[in-house]
């Protein structure tokens, strides 16, 4: 699996990788079809993921929306965040603008599975992604999950499928990982397509180890590895109302990541680059995306390099270009000037696939042929040096394409 | 020509409106073909226009870009901004990011003009628009300027079409005024159509009258009009590094419009719709826009309504769905909660076309055939209340289609 999961440039094979796909010992996943998405279909949008293992440990993330789905506040509000056990999941309805109502939905569906696997509500996650303002089915959910406990099984195929919306790849993983401690493994599901921001991104993931961590080290681990995954991908720059990230971490293996151990910035190092690909992942199914990109900008001010990165990556002329092949740089220069009201004249540096275009703010002589075939690969690295030192941010970007109108033009999502 | 020209149900006509279309005496137009956008081509590229009365008053407004382009350095730095006489601009090339290569060929052509006029630099302003960061050819402009002048004519037709690039609908008009004080002319020449943002917009606008308006009074006049107009306009959300609005009146009319009259209101609200309806207009012809948008935002706070209004005018999903005739307030509601991070929950009311689609931040019982049908017109309107009174922003916007895609991925602009 680990080979062929990282394939972007980007993100570095961890260390202590092995190249086998066992799972974690003592999680088990479900998808079933439950007709949220199509009142009798057959397609899969009903998930769970449990751990068998009393002790948990979890931590998770939301995005942070003025308009929260109800999901989120119920997990937030309801859920005890550090021993969540189950996560319930559905797909084709985000349970968001639905007020009080999708609250009780939400409330419903979690009571549901708690029941069901005996555990207590706030022990029970609840997401959902797909349409907003569209009241939830929560009664047709809830009564379906008997069915889907009783679906349980170790594959964690079938729950990946669930999650999934427009996603047209699979974004799911699992690999074993050597720490000096002993062996653990790590799996995670992942979705999100569209409606993708760098602040934090639509997108649902859940990834579960036999590892053993302590809560304050799982809730650390997750912020420092989110920061620099899916709080760094843009497709379209929208931030959407239903994020959730929910790391689960049972034990089973034995191992236990002690914290300020050589073991606990390995296993940080592997989340890290699972994460990263993940997202990477989620930015090359992006809406209709062809090409993918890579801002990286540098010089002072960790708020000036984060606000140049984020209106380049969310730029749509600049992500037309990078659909159509085109080298124009000039895009990225209005981008970072529209970023930075007031700061002319700026002497800014860019360079595209190590190809220097601009330098002190202006053109610079560059090989106009080289730097056409470097912008029609799959991946593209835009690097920006602003004045100063000591700051730098980075963030993956989609293409905008005709696919991204048609998905969003022609379908209610 | 007014009778045309006032189409859109957002711009009141105003009062005092003459149906004739007698151009404002003592200004003269040209527009060549200089081969700045292709050489040796015939499609007219350089344009000047010219005030012959001494004593001429202006004003101007530029964009607040970090990367400003050399025409619009040099105009703010080298002009007299209340005196100026003549703009020369070019279209197929924005002189940006050019260094200081392209203040010294701003300058060149600023000086050419002069010469050939005989007037002062400082009262010529300079303006381009077109690709950022190639090289401006101010030699082949400058040894054009004596045709240019030689073209000059009292019909501003060939100015305006210089000075367009990716537009393709005419935006220009002059009409009749009675004030109380007598008859006074207004003529405007727009261009616009992509790297449109709500922070001002990639636009040029340049204004003439024969009314006789005091220094102070051009300026607020201009600060006031531009502000509802260009700057609340959105295509894509990119700031251009180009934008220049410049308003001349050179009093031949022999109308004195005096400060604080009932004449100065007349005059404004003249201005004001003239720029409204201009503005709107590059919205409608925002690349590949098949229909326009207008959000409005009622609530608490200057500030949050002008960040909702802005994130739900920049939304791609909002974008593409009212290109798709999409009714799908569920976007709105995301790009309500992305700008206000952490005000959940948020209890606003969206209304399309006047059909309540939301209430207390949740869904409305509505009329969804009556909704479908009114998505479907070349305008729509969306209403959004949010929590408090006493602050409203309003902002244009054009849908995203795949020509858009199209005209940015295929060609270099």
């Amino acid at each position: 699996m680990s080979e062929r999961f990282f394939t972007s440039r980007w993100v570095e094979r961890p260390a202590g990788l092995l190249d086998s796909r066992d799972l974690p010992a003592g999680f088990r996943y479900a998808g079933i079809a439950c007709g949220v998405k199509d009142p009798g279909s057959s397609v899969l949008d009903l998930g769970l993921v449990v751990s068998d293992v009393a002790g948990t440990i979890s931590a998770a993330r939301f995005c942070d929306s003025g308009v929260l789905a109800a999901p989120v506040v119920v997990t937030r509000e309801r859920c005890e965040l550090h021993t969540i056990r189950a996560v319930v999941a559905n797909s084709g309805n985000a349970n968001a603008a639905t007020g009080d109502a999708g609250i009780a939905e939400a409330e419903r569906v979690q009571q549901a599975v708690a029941t069901a696997l005996e555990l207590h509500p706030r022990e029970v996650a609840v997401a959902s992604t797909g349409v907003i303002g569209v009241p939830l089915p929560g009664e047709r959910i809830a009564a379906a999950i008997p069915a889907l406990v009783g679906a349980l099984e170790t594959d964690p195929g079938g729950f990946a499928h669930a999650i999934r919306t427009t996603d047209t790849i699979d974004k799911h993983a699992s690999f074993e990982l050597d720490l000096s401690a002993g062996r653990i493994r790590l799996s995670a599901q992942c979705k999100g397509a569209g409606m993708i921001s760098p602040r934090f991104a639509t997108m649902l993931c859940f990834v579960q180890t036999d590892a053993a961590l302590s809560a304050p080290a799982a809730d650390l681990l997750l912020e420092a590895t989110v920061r620099r995954s899916f709080d760094r991908v843009s497709v379209d720059g929208q931030l959407s109302t239903n994020d959730t990230v929910i790391l689960m971490a049972n034990g089973s293996s034995g191992v236990v990541v002690a914290a300020g151990s050589d073991d606990e910035k390995l296993f940080g190092d592997a989340l890290d680059a699972l994460l990263r690909q993940l997202a990477v992942r989620i930015v090359a199914d992006g809406e209709g995306a062809r090409r993918i990109g890579c801002v990286q900008v540098r010089g002072a001010g960790e708020d000036t390099v984060e606000r140049v990165a984020r209106s380049v990556a969310n730029s749509p002329l600049v992500k037309t270009a990078l659909f159509g092949g085109d080298p124009n740089w000039g895009r990225i220069a209005q981008a970072i000037g529209a970023a930075l009201p007031g700061a002319a004249p700026l002497r800014f540096e860019i360079a595209i696939e190590g190809v220097t275009v601009a330098r002190d703010g202006a053109t610079a002589t560059h090989d106009a042929a080289a730097l056409a075939a470097a912008v029609a690969g799959a991946e593209v690295l835009y690097e920006i040096e602003l004045p100063g030192h000591g700051a730098a941010a980075e963030i993956f970007f989609s293409d905008l394409s005709y696919e991204y109108v048609k998905i969003n033009a022609e379908y209610t999502t």
